[in-house]
């Protein structure tokens, strides 16, 4: 079946660690099409998987199989899971993050996976990508019931992620996440924003939200609604994160 | 329909953004074949994506599709267009991006991308790689007639790109691109080279054009053509960017 | 036909080098399945390019044709090859970059490519991936026989790679490999471990093997089994190779 399964991990690419897992799965489903999405999550950095996450799976047809591998705890007693959800399958480790996943739908349905059948035959104590979740998603992809797996998980670990405060007259928030271009994502949504009267972070004052980068000139400061639909900190053709060293922002309404 | 298309951006490694454009390129095309050529164009740098997208398209074949996306405009007035040329179709901003291709081949169409039909849904401001050059180029991967994405556009933005002054005794060059090892390509095409006398850059004076890195001793200097077919400089075993610092290259005939 | 063909290289993310590469081989058959593998072996690291090839090739089906790329010497007189091995075919340069796939399968057969039939119309002096080791491969992955690519060599490159010593007491190895984690693999593989009574390099004293990273606190310094079957020495969620700098490791028995 030509099944897509996306690859989220902190492997790095400089080593043969991408292409084993890769080997793995089209050793089981040749028919399968696999998708790098990132493999330069920080190293260890669950928190920065979870958000990737939540932003590329909604731009995947719904039956899509991701594995997400950041895992600190390879080879100990946290458990490897199967998430069915109505946008698609996530495999990785329990330890939180699916937790923004998990938080958007809360039917969905998460498996333990012990059944040594989906697995290679030597689980190695520290590669767990390769010997449990590649082969579990080809398998997957291949059309298996999930149920067959493994035991249900009830209580998978969910993440304290925080949300931003919603008063009278402004909302305070956080940066959560700085991209490739030095952008700053925060954890303000663009439907709570409204057409705000200032933008207060690190002793700047940004004032109004704009359309386009090239709303300010080059080298300024800018707030825009970004392409996950949360608020954003740019600086045009620059680095916003080389200027804004503080986490807090506030709207005002 | 099993046809290639080939994403070059400046997008980076670190965030989903490649993976969301695949994703919307997949959904709208299962059969689709995805190439990334690089996404480490440096940030902004228009005239990088304009060399790179030279160099790579002649080893395709000619019904290939070519995102190119480095994009310091996204989101105001520059129009998103779609290059039909003899050698492949090619999809991006019109800022310059595809200056080289349509320098090659005049008559190439150029159509703006406008038809809704054609994007997806919701248009970000800061994202129209994933929301409307991704799948512009998945719909035409499917055999729309390229004509039905816009109007055509007379007049492209074409870079003002630097060409070698030739003269009776010398040619005057410069270094436009350095690349992963360190080699220098300059803009001088091989077959107005001949056999030099000297080659002079930075105090130094190569008296030679080399078959093969292996010409001189491990850690010297060389000129030798490059795999793009132009005079390039490079180290054997070592960096020429970090021994040359000036741009100017002479070619005494 | 299907075939996967895998990649190896130390050409980088940044140029269109590897995507020219994917164009030719797809332009031979489009069906082939394309993995990378590396494009971040050390610039002209041979011994690392083999190291990496000895653990990636065993996770693929065992006619898969796997590229190898590290080629300081391209240009000059060493040879383009072919290995048919029981596990697979292996192509590059005859440098030593296959030693340990050749020392493990002492019946594999090494061709020299020289059939121009096979390579592309003009060859580079300078990027025989893309002229040579891409279409051998493309046209290998279409069933040709690998006997008609070229004469057979008696006597390949063989880099001299160390072993440790083993002495009634204790086992004297080196560290060989450094990954993206800071993770340091040994040349000591597990079977000849056994139980140690301790593990000694650099002046510390590790003296257990464990079971997971988390055997120990976060910072710590472990011995463990790496993925690939040797002994590997990491720090839990930290970087070994910011700790431990010189090569050689002692196990007491």
């Amino acid at each position: 079946l030509k099944r897509i399964i996306t690859l989220t991990t902190d492997f790095g690419a400089e080593d043969h660690y991408v292409g084993s897992m890769k080997g793995v799965i089209l050793g089981i489903n040749r028919n399968s099409v696999i998708v790098d999405i990132t493999h330069n999550i920080n190293n260890h950095n669950i928190f920065n998987a979870a958000l990737n996450a939540q932003n590329f799976y909604k731009y995947f047809p719904n039956n899509s199989i991701h594995v997400v591998v950041v895992d600190p705890g390879v080879g100990s007693l946290r458990k490897p899971i199967a998430v069915q959800s109505e946008h698609g399958i996530f495999i990785g480790p329990d330890n939180g993050v699916f937790s923004l996943i998990l938080e958007q739908d809360q039917k969905a349905s998460v498996y333990e996976i012990t059944n040594s059948e989906y697995m290679l035959d030597n689980v190695s104590n520290t590669f767990h990508g390769r010997d449990i979740f590649a082969p579990a998603a080809a398998h997957i992809s291949l059309g298996i019931d999930i149920a067959s797996i493994g035991m249900k998980v009830d209580s998978p670990i969910i993440l304290n992620i925080t949300k931003p405060v919603v008063n009278d007259d402004e909302i305070v928030g956080e940066v959560v996440y700085t991209d490739h271009f030095g952008n700053l994502t925060t954890n303000i949504p663009s439907n709570i924003i409204g057409n705000p009267r200032e933008i207060h972070l690190d002793g700047y004052i940004i004032d109004t939200v704009a359309k386009s980068y090239q709303d300010v000139e080059i080298g300024k400061l800018l707030a825009i609604i970004g392409s996950s639909g949360f608020l954003e900190i740019s600086v045009n053709q620059g680095r916003a994160a080389d200027v804004i060293k503080s986490r807090k922002i506030i709207v005002k309404k």
